[in-house]
Protein backbone atom coordinates (compact mmCIF):
# COMPACT_ATOMS: atom_id res chain seq x y z
CA UNK A 1 0.00 0.00 0.00
CA UNK A 2 1.79 3.27 -0.84
CA UNK A 3 -0.20 5.06 1.07
CA UNK A 4 1.82 3.78 4.21
CA UNK A 5 4.86 3.10 2.73
CA UNK A 6 6.01 6.53 1.82
CA UNK A 7 5.45 8.45 5.33
CA UNK A 8 8.48 10.29 4.97
CA UNK A 9 8.27 11.67 1.53
CA UNK A 10 5.10 12.62 1.41
CA UNK A 11 5.40 15.52 3.63
CA UNK A 12 8.44 16.63 1.48
CA UNK A 13 6.14 18.75 -1.29
CA UNK A 14 4.50 22.09 -1.22
CA UNK A 15 1.12 20.63 -2.18
CA UNK A 16 1.36 17.44 0.09
CA UNK A 17 2.24 20.00 2.96
CA UNK A 18 -0.83 22.09 2.18
CA UNK A 19 -2.92 19.32 1.66
CA UNK A 20 -1.40 18.23 5.38
CA UNK A 21 -2.56 21.58 6.70
CA UNK A 22 -5.76 21.67 5.53
CA UNK A 23 -6.70 18.27 6.99
CA UNK A 24 -4.80 19.80 10.45
CA UNK A 25 -6.75 22.69 10.66
CA UNK A 26 -10.08 21.09 9.85
CA UNK A 27 -10.26 18.80 12.78
CA UNK A 28 -9.18 21.30 14.74
CA UNK A 29 -12.09 23.51 13.66
CA UNK A 30 -14.25 20.41 14.27
CA UNK A 31 -12.55 20.08 17.49
CA UNK A 32 -13.19 23.70 18.60
CA UNK A 33 -17.05 23.12 17.36
CA UNK A 34 -16.99 20.36 19.87
CA UNK A 35 -15.57 22.00 22.33
CA UNK A 36 -18.10 24.47 22.45
CA UNK A 37 -21.44 22.19 22.75
CA UNK A 38 -19.50 20.78 25.21
CA UNK A 39 -20.19 24.30 27.25
CA UNK A 40 -23.09 24.66 25.98
CA UNK A 41 -24.13 21.11 27.43
CA UNK A 42 -23.01 22.39 30.86
CA UNK A 43 -24.36 26.01 30.71
CA UNK A 44 -28.06 23.87 30.01
CA UNK A 45 -26.95 21.36 33.36
CA UNK A 46 -26.17 24.56 35.25
CA UNK A 47 -29.19 26.05 34.11
CA UNK A 48 -31.58 23.13 35.54
CA UNK A 49 -29.17 22.87 38.32
CA UNK A 50 -30.11 26.45 39.28
CA UNK A 51 -33.78 25.45 39.05
CA UNK A 52 -33.23 22.53 41.39
CA UNK A 53 -32.97 19.54 39.02
CA UNK A 54 -30.30 17.24 39.91
CA UNK A 55 -27.62 16.53 37.39
CA UNK A 56 -26.54 13.11 38.35
CA UNK A 57 -30.37 12.17 37.76
CA UNK A 58 -30.21 14.02 35.01
CA UNK A 59 -27.81 12.35 33.28
CA UNK A 60 -28.83 8.80 34.06
CA UNK A 61 -32.44 9.60 33.08
CA UNK A 62 -30.46 10.45 29.55
CA UNK A 63 -28.94 7.00 28.99
CA UNK A 64 -32.26 5.68 29.99
CA UNK A 65 -34.00 7.52 27.57
CA UNK A 66 -31.54 6.14 25.00
CA UNK A 67 -32.46 2.20 26.12
CA UNK A 68 -35.42 0.51 25.20
CA UNK A 69 -38.17 -0.40 28.41
CA UNK A 70 -37.56 -4.13 28.12
CA UNK A 71 -34.23 -3.92 28.37
CA UNK A 72 -34.38 -0.91 31.22
CA UNK A 73 -36.64 -3.58 33.38
CA UNK A 74 -34.17 -6.52 32.59
CA UNK A 75 -31.60 -4.59 34.27
CA UNK A 76 -33.36 -3.39 36.95
CA UNK A 77 -34.68 -6.61 37.54
CA UNK A 78 -31.03 -8.09 37.23
CA UNK A 79 -29.91 -5.20 39.97
CA UNK A 80 -32.42 -6.03 42.37
CA UNK A 81 -31.12 -9.76 42.23
CA UNK A 82 -27.11 -9.05 42.56
CA UNK A 83 -28.34 -6.42 45.59
CA UNK A 84 -30.60 -9.36 47.22
CA UNK A 85 -27.96 -11.51 46.77
CA UNK A 86 -24.94 -9.48 48.63
CA UNK A 87 -27.56 -8.65 51.23
CA UNK A 88 -28.36 -5.39 50.13
CA UNK B 1 -31.28 26.26 49.52
CA UNK B 2 -34.59 25.84 48.13
CA UNK B 3 -32.96 24.34 45.32
CA UNK B 4 -31.65 21.72 46.67
CA UNK B 5 -34.52 20.77 49.44
CA UNK B 6 -37.23 19.91 47.59
CA UNK B 7 -35.74 17.54 44.89
CA UNK B 8 -39.05 15.12 44.99
CA UNK B 9 -41.89 17.99 44.94
CA UNK B 10 -40.47 20.04 41.66
CA UNK B 11 -41.60 17.10 39.38
CA UNK B 12 -44.75 17.17 40.92
CA UNK B 13 -46.81 19.50 38.50
CA UNK B 14 -46.91 19.94 34.89
CA UNK B 15 -45.23 23.40 34.71
CA UNK B 16 -41.93 21.58 36.14
CA UNK B 17 -42.30 18.43 33.83
CA UNK B 18 -42.20 20.78 30.61
CA UNK B 19 -39.60 22.30 32.36
CA UNK B 20 -37.99 19.07 33.08
CA UNK B 21 -38.42 17.85 29.75
CA UNK B 22 -37.31 20.80 27.67
CA UNK B 23 -33.72 20.59 29.90
CA UNK B 24 -33.73 16.76 29.09
CA UNK B 25 -34.02 17.85 25.03
CA UNK B 26 -32.12 20.57 24.82
CA UNK B 27 -29.20 18.29 26.26
CA UNK B 28 -29.85 15.26 24.06
CA UNK B 29 -30.24 18.00 20.56
CA UNK B 30 -26.57 19.13 21.83
CA UNK B 31 -25.37 15.74 22.23
CA UNK B 32 -26.38 14.59 18.99
CA UNK B 33 -24.67 17.83 17.12
CA UNK B 34 -21.26 16.38 19.30
CA UNK B 35 -21.63 13.08 18.26
CA UNK B 36 -22.09 13.96 14.67
CA UNK B 37 -19.00 16.62 15.20
CA UNK B 38 -16.97 13.49 15.91
CA UNK B 39 -18.39 11.11 13.11
CA UNK B 40 -16.97 14.19 10.80
CA UNK B 41 -13.62 14.33 12.76
CA UNK B 42 -13.51 10.32 12.26
CA UNK B 43 -14.11 11.35 8.79
CA UNK B 44 -11.40 13.40 7.98
CA UNK B 45 -8.85 11.45 9.74
CA UNK B 46 -10.26 8.30 7.17
CA UNK B 47 -9.47 10.64 4.73
CA UNK B 48 -6.06 11.97 5.46
CA UNK B 49 -5.09 8.08 6.10
CA UNK B 50 -6.20 7.04 2.54
CA UNK B 51 -3.95 10.06 1.59
CA UNK B 52 -0.97 8.51 3.39
CA UNK B 53 -1.24 10.69 6.82
CA UNK B 54 -0.67 8.31 10.27
CA UNK B 55 -3.53 9.49 12.07
CA UNK B 56 -1.68 9.12 15.49
CA UNK B 57 1.42 11.37 14.67
CA UNK B 58 -1.37 14.00 13.15
CA UNK B 59 -3.16 13.45 17.02
CA UNK B 60 0.55 14.50 18.60
CA UNK B 61 0.34 16.91 15.95
CA UNK B 62 -2.64 18.87 16.65
CA UNK B 63 -1.48 18.38 20.90
CA UNK B 64 1.48 20.19 20.01
CA UNK B 65 -0.14 22.79 18.41
CA UNK B 66 -1.98 23.87 21.60
CA UNK B 67 0.99 24.61 23.62
CA UNK B 68 4.29 27.19 23.02
CA UNK B 69 7.03 26.49 21.86
CA UNK B 70 8.68 27.07 24.84
CA UNK B 71 6.80 24.62 26.58
CA UNK B 72 7.57 21.92 23.84
CA UNK B 73 11.16 22.31 24.35
CA UNK B 74 10.91 22.37 28.22
CA UNK B 75 8.78 18.79 27.64
CA UNK B 76 11.36 17.69 25.09
CA UNK B 77 13.90 18.27 26.99
CA UNK B 78 12.87 16.42 30.29
CA UNK B 79 11.88 13.45 28.38
CA UNK B 80 14.85 12.97 26.57
CA UNK B 81 16.87 13.29 30.39
CA UNK B 82 14.54 10.68 31.75
CA UNK B 83 14.89 8.61 28.58
CA UNK B 84 18.83 8.60 29.21
CA UNK B 85 18.04 8.35 33.11
CA UNK B 86 16.42 4.82 32.78
CA UNK B 87 19.51 3.65 29.60
CA UNK B 88 16.85 4.28 26.07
Amino acid sequence: MSAKTAPQTIVANKTTQDQLRAFIERIERLEEEKKSLSQDIGDVYREATSNGYDKKIMRKLIALRKKEPAQIQEEKDLLDIYMQAVGM
